[in-house]
């Protein structure tokens, strides 16, 4: 149904902006010293050919930007590619964009490729020619080289790190939630508030803290270093500067977690010190995960929105996988604040 | 590297005993009185014939055991069907699909059909020729039927209803895992145990139960029919259960949940009623779902080993697609109980 098949040229630029000359695949042929088929075998992702010529016939089709006609030769096929297959969030990811595949008559395929894995599932990935390919992982330079050189779309759905400006992503309002949950707490009335942070180098982990600071300054009040750590996004992790934070001379009375499971963790944390939650301290989360509703008290968290997140992401690859402009190529959904019983007044 | 294409005929019983006649698409083309490419096109799931003539010659596929080569005009793919993609046990089977998939180098396809859905995702199945289907839901006779006639091997993951005897499945020890979590209890001294139990027509559940009652029998205890209660396999259900047991004359000491949502619901009821878990009232539950570990008292329950379902499974349906006979067709893989924070000797 995605498929509009058209064969010739490629009408793209060859790089030097001379938009008369649509590059072919014969003159990436010529240019390399190489025969159509060996070309035509690359772009493909088959086997027969050596790493040296490889190497060069792919250096060319980036250099060349030449561009495969949209929808040739392709499988009616969304690939979705994690780094890892672990998390429960996964499912809602996968949902979303199950739900648009589904709406396209696309099929939905899912792999996993580690950074330190024997098996060559990215180059299985490459030559299944899937319409366009969603990634949930990081993108290497040379795995999107990979992907451009055989004209396969790919968008990045969450991106934890930052990426260059042509490559098109779906992510959340990192920033605005930090922002929100922050305000919740001034408005509750708190006044000294900590923050719980990520790895410094995951850019939604930046957008989050810097919310939280621009909340603080929004109600004039001062961010004390003291209350600002960093923590793995794991439970372990955030009960262990929970600790620390409810140790200090004037511990908080109130922690912004950058994730649930660190939340979970100042919960642990929290009862260890004889405390309750929200009466002696208040606590927010980041995420919205289906266990946090569950949890006693019912965790205040910011959600989310991974399964819109998920399904905006798959429309841009199949637009882009017919070969049609999309109107933006990066885009960021909202995040809100949900209120359950984890937050009140403090008693201070 | 799963396709072994072999074409020929298909060296298959005509369904009257007679083993020296191997039943061809000719035959079935006679028998129906339509032409060859007509039930080619029946058997490989393409559009282009009546509705009438396709359920003839399904019918006559059918009733001749018309099996097309093992491999013949596969995709390499495995394809995952459930019912409903939002539990968050989905990625522990996807995850165990998705590591024997990777082994073999066959693609993981992910889908979901409705019961009561508008989209024929089913058809869309069934023409991508699959290497093979694994089921987390339940297959309807037809469904199987058109898997057969088009030659695609399925297995059913955990399956929740009795099956013929010649489906292939893969389940976990039920019976086993209700008969571990009732005789912990047993063994810590309790005596009036209360089974929180799933509805009746899911085989998974009356396993547990039976489990239950051999435990409780093993243990020479009476079964007070007042403490076996069924309800749906939710937190509410579980939580409105728990409260009338917890309301009786003379409520259980130790509740067993047929799942953990049921007994995360349990946890509330208790608390509602003042008591404490396991000091006034030990839990168990069923499945070990991520989220356990981390709820405060960490939960008692029956690991169900789905990971490991799902990659037997599949190793088994990749077999199946191979063509191969496989050791057994049916086979459930060992729960185990694990011992957390819920479970303590009775006061009384």
């Amino acid at each position: 149904m995605a498929d509009h098949a058209a064969d010739g040229p490629a009408a793209h630029t060859n790089g030097q902006g001379d938009t008369s000359r649509p590059v072919t695949i014969a003159y990436i042929a010529e240019s390399a010293g190489v025969s159509v088929p060996t070309v035509s075998k690359v772009i493909n992702g088959k086997a027969g050919v050596s790493a040296d010529t490889r190497a060069r016939v792919e250096e060319l089709v980036n250099r060349y930007r030449y561009r495969k006609p949209a929808g040739a030769g392709r499988s009616n096929v969304v690939e979705l590619v994690f780094r890892e297959l672990k998390d429960m969030w996964a499912v809602e990811i996968i949902r979303g964009v199950e739900q648009v595949a589904r709406r396209h008559r696309a099929g939905l395929m899912v792999s996993r490729f580690g950074l330190h894995d024997a098996t060559p599932t990215w180059e299985d990935t490459v030559s299944r020619r899937p319409n366009c390919v969603l990634s949930v992982a990081q993108l290497s330079e040379t795995e999107r080289e990979q992907l451009t050189a055989k004209g396969i779309p790919f968008v990045v759905v969450d991106p934890i790190t930052e990426l260059p400006d042509d490559v098109p992503f779906v992510g959340a309002t990192n920033w605005s939630g930090g922002r929100a949950a922050t305000r919740h707490l001034t408005q509750l009335g708190h006044r000294r508030i900590a923050m719980i942070s990520g790895p410094e180098d995951q850019l939604c982990c930046c957008a989050r803290l810097d919310g939280y600071r621009s909340a603080m300054q929004a109600a004039r009040l001062p961010v004390d270093p003291e209350l600002v750590v960093h923590a793995q996004l794991t439970r372990e992790d955030g009960c262990v500067a929970g600790r620390s934070l409810l140790a200090l001379p004037e511990p908080p009375t109130a922690i912004f977690a950058a994730n649930d499971l660190q939340a979970l963790g100042v919960y642990q944390a929290a009862r260890e010190a004889g405390l309750r939650v929200p009466d002696d301290l208040s606590v927010v989360g980041f995420d919205d995960l289906p266990v946090v509703a569950w949890v006693d008290p019912p965790l205040t968290t910011v959600h989310q929105p991974l399964t819109e997140m998920a399904a905006a992401a798959t429309e841009l690859a199949l637009t882009l996988g017919r070969g049609e402009a999309a109107p933006q190529v990066g885009l960021e959904i909202a995040t809100t604040l949900t209120v359950r019983a984890s937050t009140a007044p403090p008693k201070r």
